[in-house]
């Protein structure tokens, strides 16, 4: 499937406005996925006017294609609309502990992914916005997501304004194992590595940052273990707030 | 995307077995999936070994389609190889915590549904399985997943022998919120629900039952609340012992 061999984030979006005919495709694609025992317990918030976008962008890092793109749409867990159904329907609902929320977010993240397909499909672009967990405090307030509902990923929405190469990927053994897991040694892990670490762009990148290898960008810059411990715990509070985090008999 | 509107899950599978470049396209699909920060923070475990489908079936609620599907992929959030590169670079790992966790079963999920979609472009069937959630600590023995790596999902993969209906869906407006949350009101959630319950397969289904309403066969039979307390205590602890509930600074 050539849509799935060409995607490539996409940052830079023209001012276009989505026609509705494929915003309601791609929405309808979304919902074509599997989900849970067709329970479909995940909810898209799509995102549109400039105000809304604007509340939405320091929620996301201050990133600027959170207004540029003509829509946000926001993927979340939700279990506020099957519960309520249930308690309409003299039935008891049990959905308030850590196995829902995660079965919701499966619903969520495959839907957002044929979503995105979708998306690009019809020569739009879309970019995944990994903020959305991190700020899901903030997105909960702007969106007024109620009890039950948590959202777990993002995608900004539009037409192209760049043509970005497609990214490199690690060798597929880095990825697939067969059979079994195939614990790795340090050879295998140096093998791996090896062709991303010596890239031109890599070494440019160790220079700017004056780091002597490349997972140091990762651990000292861009995902470090102080911000990773902040928004944990973070997340695990929303969870709690939200619904999902009984526990007690 | 035609691919994407006529998924159906697929349980009876033909005893063919899945050509190479075909299984390779497939898992190919699943590397270009988006991933955060491109750290790849995932991996595919492929059974396709009678034996290894045999100890995966219980794991799986003895549900056939594991033994007679020719492939069984396994998706995992996977900050194994990841940390061990950082070990080996001189850098320090912080991925021990729940965001980690998260951000890589996004990765996972992604990638399982590019799998997914690249193998029914290719004629071949797929189902998710939810039990891996459920069953991950038997899953992690059965595929010797080493300390950072959790199963996600499963999908059982092979060529379809049965041609199952399009599964019914609610309504668009019980998934699609605009610009921000509307929440429902009791005659919104019905009219949601109206056609679902009213219809010849539920009405069967109540009577087979003995239940009074569709949601008292989620609640009561399908999805327990003391089954999700159970599963979800258990998933809370394999987190744990699989290294992501590190919040001490």
């Amino acid at each position: 499937m050539n849509t799935i061999f060409n995607h490539r984030s996409i940052r830079k979006f023209k001012p276009d406005e989505i026609p509705m005919p494929i915003m309601n495709r791609i929405l309808e694609a979304a919902s074509r996925a599997s989900t849970t025992g067709n329970m479909q317990v995940y909810s898209i918030v799509v995102s549109t006017e400039k105000e809304i976008k604007e509340r939405l962008l320091p929620c996301h890092f201050n990133q600027k294609m959170v207004v540029e793109a003509p829509a946000v749409l926001t993927f979340c867990a939700d279990f506020n609309r099957f519960n309520q159904w249930c308690e309409l329907s003299n039935a008891s609902p049990g959905y308030d502990n850590y196995l829902s929320f995660f079965t919701a977010a499966i619903d969520a993240l495959l839907a957002s992914q044929n979503a995105a397909l979708e998306a690009e499909a019809n020569d739009l672009g879309i970019c995944y916005l990994g903020t959305t967990t991190y700020m899901a405090d903030q997105i909960i307030e702007v969106l007024n997501l109620p009890r039950g509902v948590v959202p777990v990923t993002t995608i900004a929405l539009g037409y192209p304004d760049e043509k970005p190469p497609l990214t490199d990927r690690l060798p597929m053994d880095a990825i697939v194992h067969w059979e079994t897991y195939q614990e790795f040694n340090p050879e295998r892990i140096k093998a791996i590595y090896h062709e991303r670490e010596s890239s031109d762009f890599t070494q440019a990148l160790l220079k700017e940052n004056q780091k002597e290898t490349l997972a140091q960008i990762f651990t000292d810059n861009r995902y470090k273990k102080s911000d990773n411990l902040f928004f944990s715990k973070k997340f695990l509070e929303i969870l709690k707030k939200q619904g999902f985090m009984n526990h007690d008999e």
